[in-house]
């Protein structure tokens, strides 16, 4: 009889998260009631949300309760089912959180199609940062044809995406990353007009040189001190979407705004926060035009993928580090 | 023979403007062209925004030339004319400056009616800041009824309009000024659902008196502190009109954003800088909205006048120590 592993929350990070807020147990395989099925999950995604939910109150949603599994989104498939909707073999994607196996009335599960789309896709382009980086870029700032466009942590999940979209829109788009490679893979594979390296380079200097006309449009993964840097060389009507502000998630204290904040009046700019969950209505659009995209190798991706779940814990600090390369995710179980 | 009156800005301020910042000179009447016409002026404008002005480079018009007149919003009345569209005695609002007589060729004069707005109604609820304030509540926060909405320097010409407006929108409006007298003037005479003394109380203990509910919206004029306990309350989706920031004119160093800046993120807020003359092709229409309820009685106003031209340098400091009471002008010469 196979055994469930499952990582649960047990103490809320003060400041810097740690594998010691973690804790992996064992536990049965649940058995299923009636319409409900099994996932064996063979991804699960860290994202930088994540830190957010394990403080009290503190994020958008619901905090991550203590003492329960770790939630989170996943990849898998079907090892059992008592719903007409799903048969064994089942490619899934679902929020079944930190653990090798996971049940579900079938509701928050949808089968995807790994022939043309690799699964491990559906936790990055073609998943919820895939659907972030759209609304983004088509709700929030709309860029147009000749605007230039910053994109922070611009190898991110995110970021790659929203990048991408913006060059298919004809804006110029720079992106800000962290190292030699990332931000070769930006300008060489991505199509980025140009990359800055945040480890090497004095980012305002460099966005002077990469931005002679100035910033139209920002979108904005990375807040502080990279965040200043492009706010502060914003046109007149500059647009920010603010979808996240990772170099601050691990601060404890109150995290303030742009050093510049008379530019934002003196300039007309408008900063504008949003999160993905408010726009899921539009998450069946976006995966439809980026899901062809992601198919014809129109637009890049990468996965960095630590392998087994018993390393979730450790691996959680790579987002912090942006030590990872690609879309973060731990392989619980092997694809068949 | 007259003699004309000239304030001159003849050095830029660092940080602080004071009097010494200026100079009066006299020189001749102008002598008029083909086409022109000369404006006595009755009274001019003091508004927060010629603070920036006096800046090189930091504001979003060209900066007020050092030797020149100061810039400004004045009323007056033709007493020559060599252009058909005026006659002496027309009364003008326009661009004159801070002088006794301005000549101009009549584009830059509109005409006004007396007989049911005074004149000086022109430099506030029917003029400039009146325009900017039904700018900020239509174009940019448009508040719904029910929403709780935040007015920053409430009894100031912006924003007693902008509560006054929000309030015919049904929205419930708390107003934030210096001074009990105002606080009363905002209850009692303009209809605000409650006002708070920022002098008196701690502006975010009454706050959360006051909106039980949260902050939907806020039209913000003051910046520093007191946005920043308006922000750390607000709603999801919450949206700021970011229209000035007068507690930081005077700083010489930069102004840094909200203290919460991860809220902007959290609960989604809009942020957006707007400025009155970006939206110039609307007053038209604003004014048509804003006239007949001044002169209805409907939409109240009030005016800080300070006598005499010569008083002009000092009385601009009024703005910033929020020791005037209604909008600030200064009367030049003696309505007929």
């Amino acid at each position: 009889m196979p055994v469930n592993k499952q990582w649960l929350l047990v103490s809320r990070p003060k400041g810097q998260v740690s594998p010691d807020n973690f804790r992996l147990v064992e536990s049965p395989v649940p058995d299923l009631g009636p319409g409900e099925v099994l996932v064996r999950n063979h991804y699960m995604s860290l994202d930088p949300y994540m830190r957010g939910r394990m403080d009290e109150g503190k994020s958008y949603a619901a905090p991550q309760p203590l003492d329960a599994v770790m939630q989170g989104g996943t990849v898998g498939e079907i090892v059992a089912s008592n719903n007409p909707g799903f048969v064994i073999g089942d490619k899934v994607v679902g929020p079944m959180g930190w653990q090798l196996y996971g049940k579900s009335d079938g509701v928050n599960l949808r089968k995807v199609d790994t022939r043309q789309v690799p699964l491990q896709a559906y936790l990055g382009a073609v998943g919820m940062p895939g659907v972030t980086a759209w609304v983004g870029l088509n709700m929030i700032i709309a860029p147009k044809a000749g605007e230039t466009v910053v994109v922070s942590a611009a190898a991110g999940a995110v970021g790659s995406v929203a990048g991408q979209l913006a060059r298919r829109r004809g804006a110029r788009v720079v992106g800000i990353a962290g190292g030699a490679a990332k931000c070769r893979w930006l300008v060489d594979e991505l199509g980025f007009d140009a990359a800055i390296d945040y480890r090497a380079e004095d980012v305002g200097a460099a966005l002077d040189r990469h931005c002679p006309n100035g910033i139209d449009v920002n979108f904005e993964n990375v807040g502080g001190a990279t965040m200043d840097a492009v706010i502060a060389r914003m046109n007149t009507f500059g647009r920010v979407a603010l979808c996240g502000m990772i170099s601050t998630y691990n601060h404890s204290g109150p995290v303030s705004g742009p050093a510049d904040f008379a530019r934002v009046l003196m300039r007309r700019i408008t900063i504008r926060g949003f999160i993905v969950i408010d726009f899921l209505p539009r998450a069946r659009e976006a995966l439809a035009e980026l899901t062809p995209l992601v198919a014809g190798g129109e637009l890049k991706w990468k996965a960095h993928v630590v392998d087994g779940l018993e390393n979730a814990a450790d691996a959680l600090g790579l987002l912090f580090t942006g030590a990872h390369d690609g879309k973060l995710m731990v392989r619980i179980s092997p694809e068949p």
